[in-house]
């Protein structure tokens, strides 16, 4: 009931006036981290009242996880290549080099702030890894389908792992942001040969 | 000189004494984390004088560092079981599961840190990341040697992103903390494969 209500309401902001409250919310992020960011700030800066987000969104954590979806790309549901490297690539050149250092920077902050805080937590395994996991999940599908990875290859279960630790390990240990140069290389030189699948 | 000066004056201070310093130094990380963390803190909690502390560490960033790097059991060195597998089973093997869950919380906070702190990343590179790396190197090189793993393997390069990235995304992604058991599954299904090795 509670959820038919806010759908209705929803609908009364405009896609553009979302595209902007969503930007000023990951300017506000990106400002003062997830932890000292506040709803009274995110209504001053978007000129909105705390009733009108609160009823929009819920909270905090629902409202700064929907502005992190927003700002990517997609899942990669659209992506079918022909190949699993072409694939893996292709979700890569998604997202340019500058994209994705801005967004490396956010989710290094919002995953930090995951581990104290558990609606963040809970909010961003619904909006931000469930979506994802079902988009390589159909990359790796299609993959068995063709033959290119075996169905009990045990790095199956490890995809999203191996593609999350290459990017989230870039800047820690090489004091870089993650390129779409480094995740390709990473890509033909990890994910590929763990999975068996063809290299070239 | 000032390097001298500070060998010497450090000698004073007893390993035992050293040992309370740095707990109490994860404690209040642990407690705080890094950027709230102050040299006042410190000095009270242990009963020292900021004065002393500032002279036998020099900063905030260098004790934070000696702390985390104290608290580890070593990289590795004296490993050598015959195989790759072996090898990197018995450094996972090196803390149990109670120790890695703390120290997984406690290097999230500190990756994250590090990210603000030029200082922080300057000590915990030195400190921590190049004698891990330098760990590493020597188990690769020898599984080279019998013929494990070919030299000119593209997954050397990202040896260290991979075992990191399993521990880092561990959290993130499952909702549970590394352990043992799928630090060892996540060897053989991913790390072994990618460089060619033998799995078992």
């Amino acid at each position: 009931m509670a959820e038919a209500v806010a759908t209705t309401r929803r609908s009364r902001i405009t896609p553009e006036r979302e595209a902007e409250l969503y930007e000023a919310v990951l300017d506000l992020l990106r400002e003062v981290g997830y932890d000292a960011l506040t709803m009274d700030a995110v209504a001053a800066r978007t000129r909105s009242s705390k009733a009108t987000l609160y009823r929009q969104w819920g909270g905090k954590a629902e409202l700064v996880v929907k502005a992190l979806r927003h700002s990517k790309p997609g899942h990669g549901e659209d992506i079918d290549t022909g190949s699993l490297r072409g694939d893996l690539h292709a979700l890569v050149a998604m997202e340019d080099d500058c994209a994705m250092e801005r967004n490396s920077a956010l989710m290094r902050g919002v995953a930090m702030a995951m581990h104290h805080n558990d609606d963040l937590r809970k909010a961003f395994r619904e909006q931000m890894i469930d979506p994802e996991m079902g988009g390589f999940h159909q990359i790796i599908r299609r993959a068995i389908d063709r033959g290119e990875v075996r169905p009990d290859c045990p790095a199956i279960d490890f995809l999203l792992h191996m593609m999350v630790g290459g990017f989230a390990t870039r800047a820690l240990l090489d004091d870089q942001p993650p390129t779409q140069a480094f995740l390709t290389s990473y890509i033909d030189a990890v994910v590929l040969p763990a999975l068996g699948a063809p290299t070239s």
